[in-house]
């Protein structure tokens, strides 16, 4: 359904700056999406080394080159968004503001980019906070998870929002026109949790029709079962939950490999399953199964993994081009729109300036001025 | 160094009602613990019924036996505590009140147990709220994570309090006189994570001589990695995180097992490591690495599994027999008091009964009775 009867959207906005294999992995991938995939894209960072790189694969000329001087280093966070604005992201950021981009693919920090992207793209109208959504890789279909880490703190209604940004990006990358979503919690039933998610999980279940496929709490062990399409939680626990479940598939896949090779008998086993074991490694590859999605600006950003290498920067660049084929911004506009027209909305509007604090040193007054927008 | 010219302590008192595999696995269990570790017990259930077990091992008249009427189901969650005060958990806690057992053994619903022994044995003197303590199966040795999920709402003080109890637990657990202690986060740098954890940060990290060997910040990837020997985090993050690393758990070793049986060359490796493969799985098997201890309260409460077979239950009775032997609420005691004697200390205390909210329908006040006991 993505992307049926839209236009050709505008070119995806790619910072070649960040990441640590930043220029030339970032311009292979690119390169690749674009000769390969079709996507359409505006490659920013330093000109002369883009022309150099664009060279090696006969493209010069080919995609179209914004030059930006400066970029955001991998351990730069929040604060080089306000002290660098002409990085690289920066830059890309302005593209999408003047209609020349649709999204932006960026490797970079990704306390970097959200800052930055936050600052110079907005928060979104009606959207109390951005989220970041990640992918997990089960089985048929992946379970998508937000909040990844974009918003520490976040109120009962802050929750109920990200559902809609979760159900209207699901619908794009999932194809579903109303995939289930499920409240991460520590207790199937409805009275268990923290203040906010007892809250959230009551806004869920009652206010009526808003557009969410509400399908109650999940648990940790859920995660990677499948059981709903949308996992909705606080930036802070989404956050340590995927850092849990990677370093728990390091250990153990590490023990599983230490196993193998360990005694004759053993080891003859490793040699037959070696193949097969590496498929398995690749579907928890964070490169394969692709970088976040920061949603709620006017704008979209795809955040890849740091250590990307091409074939993670392509598919980033299809993602971010599948996006805004689906016209994603708009879908969580509406989606957003139903939460507010329902009872709980109307309170969520009212109470949201004094029981949201601006994050510390963050864009608490550009969230809070496009909200004043509202009606 | 647990037990050291300590006195003989009073008994355990197990919960022989509580449990998938009550009283069966539970009697077994405490049967095993009583030959084969001489550790000294009360059974508590129905008399007529543990008798009967008794019987099976030729240990009628051996073990003490105290009955109870009534047992908490394994679906009954916090309010069984009120509507049961005669069940078995709140009995076991009588007899700890009565000074006539030193803790607590039961494969009881984890929500029954927590609320039954806070009802019943109420809050240590000054300790805001309680927390279960697990061990993660990490090498050389287990790692202490706590909150597993006594409380989910927690303040920075009450973290640095977790902070407190989980290193009386390692010094008796782990035998190490300063277990280092990490505070689970969503990045390494000081400046990261959500209101509670940066304010935790602070307090933790300044401060002066407060007995704890403050390692910083640790991420979700750090938790099976053994870079500290307790985590602290609230109960909400920590239930999550640990039902996370379950699931991963089962899905990885799942896929492997799948991976092993696909195809003739593959099955004949399973059929070589199959053996290595279950020892492997039998480390992180919850059965086998020991169930939570409810750290906080006036008496020690060991909670096994609900899956508990008599294997798990022996374990549990010689880990509250361990604590019992290190005394471990006068450890807790000790350690509490070198963080309120810190600058942040003495401000935790003046804040606490304004900023602690009573859990809803629970024991806050009887957490706040025990407090207003201190000078």
């Amino acid at each position: 359904m993505t992307g049926t009867g839209a236009i050709r959207p505008l070119p995806i906005a790619v910072d070649t700056m960040g990441g640590d294999h930043a220029p030339e992995e970032i311009i292979a991938g690119a390169v690749e999406a674009s000769r390969e995939h079709g996507v359409g894209l505006v490659l920013v960072g330093q000109a002369a080394r883009i022309r150099q790189e664009l060279e090696r694969y006969d493209a010069v000329g080919k995609i179209p080159i914004v030059h930006a001087d400066e970029a955001l280093d991998m351990d730069e966070g929040a604060l080089a968004s306000w002290r660098k604005p002409r990085s690289s992201i920066a830059i890309a950021c302005h593209l999408i503001k003047q209609g020349r981009a649709s999204a932006l693919v960026s490797a970079g920090s990704t306390a970097g980019v959200v800052a930055t992207s936050r600052l110079r793209l907005k928060g979104q109208q009606g959207v109390m906070r951005p989220a970041i959504a990640v992918t997990l890789p089960t089985r048929p279909r992946p379970t998508i998870l937000l909040d990844a880490g974009a918003t520490a703190d976040v109120k009962p209604e802050g929750l109920v929002q990200f559902a809609a940004l979760g159900t209207a990006y699901g619908q794009i990358l999932l194809g579903l026109d109303r995939p289930t979503v499920g409240l991460l919690n520590i207790g199937a039933e409805p009275g268990k949790g923290n203040k906010a998610t007892k809250r959230a999980h009551e806004l869920l279940s009652g206010g009526g029709n808003h557009g969410i496929e509400f399908a109650g709490n999940i648990e940790g062990h859920d995660l990677l079962s499948g059981r709903v399409d949308v996992v909705v939680t606080d930036g802070f626990t989404g956050n340590v939950a995927l850092k849990t479940m990677e370093g728990t598939i390091r250990t153990a896949f590490g023990e599983v490999r230490e196993t193998m090779t360990t005694g004759t008998a053993a080891r003859m086993g490793a040699l037959l399953q070696r193949r097969r074991m590496r498929d398995l490694r690749d579907r928890f590859d964070p490169d394969t199964y692709g970088g976040g999605v920061l949603l709620g600006l006017n704008g979209t950003v795809v955040i890849a993994h740091g250590a990307s290498r091409a074939r993670a920067i392509t598919s980033a660049c299809e993602l971010a081009h599948r996006l805004a084929a689906g016209r994603i911004v708009e879908r969580i506009r509406e989606q957003v729109a139903l939460t507010r027209t329902s009872r709980f909305g109307r309170r969520t509007h009212g109470e949201r300036d004094s029981t949201e604090e601006p994050p510390p040193g963050d864009l608490g007054s550009v969230q809070n001025g496009s909200v004043q927008k509202q009606p």
